[in-house]
């Protein structure tokens, strides 16, 4: 534990309280919603980003990538809730 | 467990109660399903998307690439059912 | 176990009955399978896919990107005969 | 333990004590860092990485790519910490 | 075990008898050669390959690409051996 | 154990004699050490390319690809370490 100094997280909003979900389907959601967090990171301006995305929604390249970086996200937090196994 | 709200998912509706299916191949299924369903995050005019597949089914980097992202979603989904094991 | 109805792929062919295989180069061959039968979701006519290989084997993105994908289909493979450890 | 050597590393600032985090949210940022410091392996002067970002930033590919890399940093960060479970 | 038939790769040669090498540069050689194995899945002319190679090994997105997918292929390996972990 | 013959790397030199490393850092420099490895077995030409460097070091395509690849190589390089867990 520890390593990573806490001060400047603790300045900021808290958007990532846990990798928990109760479902398999939250846990999709929260895969979009970190991969988009990711996205803002280097472009912070949301309006930007929606305006772009009627844009890239027809390139089956992009949407392609989208689904493949979906997935990525998506491991990392089904293995963190053990799959929702029952 | 908890950390992430179930109050705005349960407006929606359950397409992915678990990950869990009874054999590979019904698991190959629902990882083709997830990544189509990911794609949808970001266009959700399905009828878009059909239109656009006879476009890209042509080009093989666009064939090679859904590959590639089925074998990230069907990673996770094998590994949630302990890879069929018997 | 459950949550995916069987239904559906019980009137489908089985062209994938277990991950197990009993060597490791059985479950490279499977890899390929594997990654082949994914991107006939997207392209169901076989014809058509052969006939485009010629085009991209000259193209050496396109190789490269062949065998990153079988590296993903191989991974799951590997680990659902725990490396086909002695 | 051992067999890569200490001795040029000693040399170097010390910029990576741990990867262990207190909050996923930590975890997340340190991924982006990560991400960030590989680049410089390969474009070490921050302000031409800097003076670029503009640029990209309007490109979806290139944003979307960026969600990829910081999933697959997070990924290992998110293991390191047992994914934070409680 | 079982599963997928040992008739056909009975009657190839055995390229891959064991995913088990002694060092962990055995190791990364043993991923090299899978991952142009893979390749030769698409396209079986040595002499072609070998050929192409001169015009990509100049081009940083091909020779980037290679290093990611010589990874992927390690990373399966390097879990077969257990890491090498003396 | 075994399977890979050692008799042709017994005659190269050793240049990747653990996974080991004391610290993250450590692993980090030696997952960007084996992906220029990586590179160097389709282009062993390192002047050639030290050459090409400046040239996709501007290009953030490139520079995000380093990163992705760059995350490949230290996965497996921290499960070996164990995440260097204290």
């Amino acid at each position: 534990q520890g390593g990573q100094p806490a001060t400047t997280a603790a300045a900021e909003e808290t958007w990532l309280p846990s990798l928990q979900t109760r479902t398999p389907q939250q846990g999709f959601d929260l895969a979009i919603g970190m991969a988009r967090r990711a996205v803002r990171t280097t472009q912070p301006d949301v309006a930007a980003l929606k305006a772009g995305r009627p844009g890239y929604a027809e390139d089956a390249a992009r949407l392609i990538d989208v689904s493949g970086v979906a997935a990525a996200w998506f491991a990392t937090i089904a293995a963190a809730n053990d799959y929702w196994r029952e």
